[in-house]
């Protein structure tokens, strides 16, 4: 576990996913890790990408900080500085492919242009799917949630 | 695409990940849909898990509905509404899961315990990785993200 997030009043703290949504479950904080992935580095970077306020971005890059997720690291010119994803950060790439392929089902029609996540040959990533440990594909109704006994 | 989703404002129209972040990108609702993956169905249900305040429940159960996530219906008894996942809603299944899996990874320490998600068996779900099309695992690293050309 990371140091910062010792300290954390977490909404649900025996859940896993609200413990997990208490550190990234914030649009513009989906949007930097997005962007991240995605080669920004400055400030300038991230806000020209989400044309996000100036103020929530200093906010959200601060508490990313603080969790662990980014780190800052100084550019070589040595003039200012850079972000960059830690291991925990880059480790959100399963949630943000999820993310991506719910909203190219669910959120585009079928003519509407979108961005594509593409492997080094350029092919499209196929659906992820949860599946058990035989490799069947697993749903809702196939899964139950074991609670912590009290 | 869903109808209501049609009017929205999108932070980052051409972005799959920015969309679904519009519309699930917030604490709040992903424990919504969390505890209706769960088998939450009444107000009461979703408030006493979450202990999430009144006014917010009402608000993001208003906008999940909008949003064709949820759909509201009558329970057996008729004398109150219950709320149920829709095939979009329930297609979250993926980014409840990665975020359920990255939150076991990162923020709990080696014996703190945690619920799990089991499958029919008892058994808990392997990793989700995302895989190219010849089954290779894929990273940040090993992909890239094509842009909408203007």
């Amino acid at each position: 576990m990371d140091q910062a997030s010792k300290g954390m009043a977490w909404t649900d703290p025996n859940c896993p996913v609200a413990r997990a949504a208490d550190m990234v479950g914030d649009r513009w904080s989906l949007l930097i890790i997005r962007d991240a992935m995605d080669g920004a580095h400055s400030f300038t970077d991230f806000q020209q990408r989400t044309s996000i306020a100036r103020n929530i971005l200093t906010d959200r890059l601060r508490k990313l900080i603080a969790y662990g997720l980014l780190i800052q690291v100084d550019a070589p010119s040595g003039r200012r500085k850079l972000y960059e994803l830690t291991d925990a950060g880059r480790d959100l790439f399963a949630v943000i492919v999820t993310l991506r392929q719910w909203g190219e089902r669910h959120t585009f029609g079928d003519n509407e242009p979108h961005s594509t996540l593409l492997d080094r040959e350029g092919r499209p990533l196929p659906r992820v799917l949860p599946v058990d440990i035989d490799g069947a594909a697993v749903s809702v109704d196939s899964t139950r949630v074991q609670k912590v006994s009290r």
